[in-house]
């Protein structure tokens, strides 16, 4: 028999990533597209699965891992709808209205969310019943995995808005966040960094002590995951996670947070099984876009 | 045709209630009775619903609200065993060895879940999707319902522990938690105050200055409870918040540090309906318990 057509979309701030997989996973057709307005992003959109489909028979669902903030919400009445983005054109689009034509089930979730379900599916979260996949990059954010399906509340979390410890004797920078100033997006997201030292931790040669700082305020959500998540493992991704030594500071950094109150097999000493960096690198998004597409078709 | 009998325990740290209710909630028997080592308690538990038995037939179910930490994972061995508890004589306990004889299904889960989903069914929380109810009181808990079943990881939350900014210069006490000093249970506990202080906020007289200092620690949990879990409401209970003024306080300071970033419905402006204390007063925790129970027998 014939497997079904899955048709997947990660959409990221700089990159669209789409896709189309067969239901055991195998992609038929991928190709990527940078993110502009979506007037011109759209037709493109369209005419790649126009193609596959003409090519290989009808897509029998559609994923879609997406930057934010956008309504995650089934049953709300803008489910897939871009809300407060400040990205020009983008508040008000919606995924639905672009993949209607080709009149399959459609499932909308934020990008993390997607990346946290790749990687539970097929990478560093295998084999979790809870998981946290948490992104440090151009911005902060994490989607929570439990028993194969992300967590939500009247909207996705917003990880990247916790306010930690700010010692400004230690560290003047006053936080970039327009909202909140010195949140965690503010204090560590790489805007953050490249506005306070002017590069880039790895372009500064990834001092010690520059790290340290910067991995106190990422354990401060780390631990913050923990006490409010209690996931069997954390993921760090994202462009300032691959700073050399980052992640090993923000193993000890987050186990002196904890002191000891927490314990449990999954914290284990060191914390290098519990604190990880991405199985599939820069697929985690893709293959929870095709495993969104798949839950949409069944 | 007569309804079935639910067993329940509400174990706190100073009492225990036990109930017996028809599936339909109407309670025909309730006792409390003081805690003090498993040894001297469990024995009175057992004579209870043995009288309650003998009197109106078996209990089909039972559900336990404890205090922790416990093990409350159903998948686990050690389902329904105290773990690390300073209690004497609590470590190891477990409901099922004294509830075993009445050969009835049990749920043991947390106080605060199942106060949590006492406030869900009946009190402050009816009508929430997701709901987060936290007590602030001898320590401090969050449960968290998410249409209508209680959340957690490898384990239950301890949201008690999480850290908030801490000026010493401002608030120069050191914190009292023997883990973490200042984190939020040894910064805005009970013990924590009257550490501080030498009486409670309310003995004080609930002086303005000294209810803002503490609600901005608790507000650092209400905002933490927004972004990581993204609640239809938060409701917060127990002795501390008591003290006059403090919950109005709470609500401006979580205002404030959300800085305006989260737009929904839910969070209306001044968060009067957002931020509640409990409906059911101190009957949240054991309607979650029968709740549990009924769970267990069907």
């Amino acid at each position: 028999m014939t497997q079904r057509l899955i048709g997947a979309i990660e959409a990221g701030g700089t990159k669209f990533v789409l896709a189309v997989a067969r239901e055991s996973g195998e992609v038929i057709a991928e190709t990527r597209l940078a993110t502009r307005t979506p007037a011109e992003c759209f037709p493109e959109v369209i005419a790649f699965f126009r193609q596959v489909i003409a090519d290989h028979g009808p897509i029998a669902g559609f994923g879609v891992a997406s930057f934010g903030p956008i309504d995650i919400d089934p049953a709300s009445p803008r489910y897939g709808t871009f809300t407060t983005t400040p990205k020009p054109g983008w508040a008000g689009a919606r995924f639905q209205d672009i993949l209607g034509e080709f009149q399959a089930p459609v499932i909308v979730d934020t990008d993390v969310n997607g990346a946290a379900l790749g990687e539970w599916l097929q990478g560093a979260g295998q084999g979790c019943h809870t998981l946290a996949y948490t992104t440090v990059g151009t911005g902060i954010g994490t989607g929570v995995v439990r028993a194969g399906r992300p967590l939500m509340g009247f909207s996705h979390y917003e990880t990247g808005h916790v306010q930690p410890p700010h010692d400004r004797s230690v560290d003047p920078f006053p936080g970039g966040c327009p909202f909140h100033g010195d949140c965690l997006e503010g204090l560590a997201a790489g805007p953050a960094i490249t506005a306070r030292w002017g590069q880039s931790l790895s372009e500064l040669g990834s001092p010690p002590e520059k790290v340290d700082l910067i991995a106190g305020y990422i354990a401060h959500l780390a631990a913050s995951l923990v006490l409010l998540h209690m996931p069997d493992r954390l993921i760090f991704g994202g462009g300032v996670m691959k700073t050399p030594g980052l992640i090993e500071a923000v193993r000890r950094a987050t186990e002196a947070r904890l002191g000891g109150y927490i314990q449990a097999p999954q914290l284990d000493p060191g914390l290098e099984h519990y604190i990880v960096t991405p199985g599939l690198g820069d697929l985690a998004g893709i293959t929870g876009a095709i495993e969104l597409g798949r839950k949409a078709a069944n």
